[in-house]
């Protein structure tokens, strides 16, 4: 079954941090310094606000003043039910199904408490039109996600690869906070992200989920 | 003219740390130390997700297994329409009016950014029932703030020692992103807060506003 994004998916966005295997190696070293001493224990959580959505086909702005803008290529998993202290092995029963989103954040030196400012601009959270049912998907663990911009792929890398599995943030986040029906989990962006720039046409494929498209364009004087 | 916050405050909480001038000043020798080098420039915002909200007279949970809980008395400036790119002379107009807000955290090692966890367990962000008008509060940067527990008082501080004003947030925050009517920006909590138990009555004061009350009771197994 699908759904229309519009209806299905319309809580909070949450992004989850440093959850591919290939980006949290990469700063393992960093993460043994001050303040850190060690990497996170727990999900690193950061809030995509409601300013942040954004749909296909829709421009993405480059803000005016910044140097560099990224696009953060994601599954986005979107809950059908509340969810309150769900253990693992209940926690797929919370979800209604996936949708492709694209993250665009400006980059930052922190990955442990990513920043208002560097992720919440307008329309720094594209997501897919549908959410397609969590029974079309045979296994969320084993998608391909790919990032193409201007017809060339610059990421590729799998579900496969999450550090945190989609049952483990829901329980570990469910831990501590009630997750509602329409809120959507963005599971991680992959290691590897690049910059775009005004004119890019940038594309996020997810296996089973179709594509994401959007066109950054120059902030308006 | 007052109006029930669950019809004109239904957006996004926006909170802002640092935002007393006596906690900034007791903060700023650390923010001279790595990471950070210096103190902030710009508003450190963070995000009271919509599990968050909590009423006059409901109760707030001490988690099971957290050591410390402290309440954050604080104002809560209303948005009557968008803001966008905002400057400083337009902000005011962009204010519906004022709401008390008890901005409940678990006690953080880092004030520049907040974390979800600390901050966004359900419940933890007690509001005022009613937001009062713009045009009922005189000068909302002359407001006694009081913070009771137990009915005696454990913090005293005014809106005259906000760091950044209500127009200069709201002309900062703008700048980058768009607020959107019914959005609540929180103020800022001030130095001195104080640990609270199971049992506990809290009630924060604002001149002008009237009085929040919350008790804090104990998780249940």
């Amino acid at each position: 079954m699908r759904r229309a994004v519009s209806e299905a998916a319309t809580g909070t966005l949450f992004g989850v941090a440093l959850n591919y295997r290939g980006l949290l190696q990469s700063r393992l070293e960093e993460f043994q310094q001050p303040p850190y001493q060690k990497p996170p224990v727990k999900p690193v959580l950061f809030i995509k606000t409601p300013n942040t959505r954004n749909g296909d086909g829709a421009p993405v702005v480059f803000p005016a003043g910044v140097e560099r803008l990224q696009p953060g290529p994601a599954l986005g998993v979107v809950l059908g039910r509340d969810a309150s202290r769900v253990g693992v092995d209940e926690a797929m029963a919370c979800v209604a199904g996936y949708v492709i989103v694209n993250e665009f954040s400006l980059p930052e030196d922190s990955y442990y408490r990513p920043a208002v400012k560097a992720k919440c601009r307008d329309g720094f959270c594209p997501l897919g039109s549908e959410v397609v049912g969590r029974d079309e998907i045979a296994d969320p663990h084993a998608l391909p996600v790919r990032l193409l911009v201007n017809g060339e792929v610059r990421q590729q890398n799998s579900t496969a690869n999450l550090v945190r599995s989609i049952p483990q943030l829901i329980a570990e986040i469910s831990e501590f906070m009630t997750l509602h029906a329409g809120d959507v989990l963005i599971t991680g962006t992959p290691e590897g992200r690049v910059d775009v720039r005004p004119g890019d046409e940038v594309v996020v494929e997810i296996e089973g989920l179709g594509r994401l498209v959007n066109h950054v364009v120059a902030e308006e004087a």
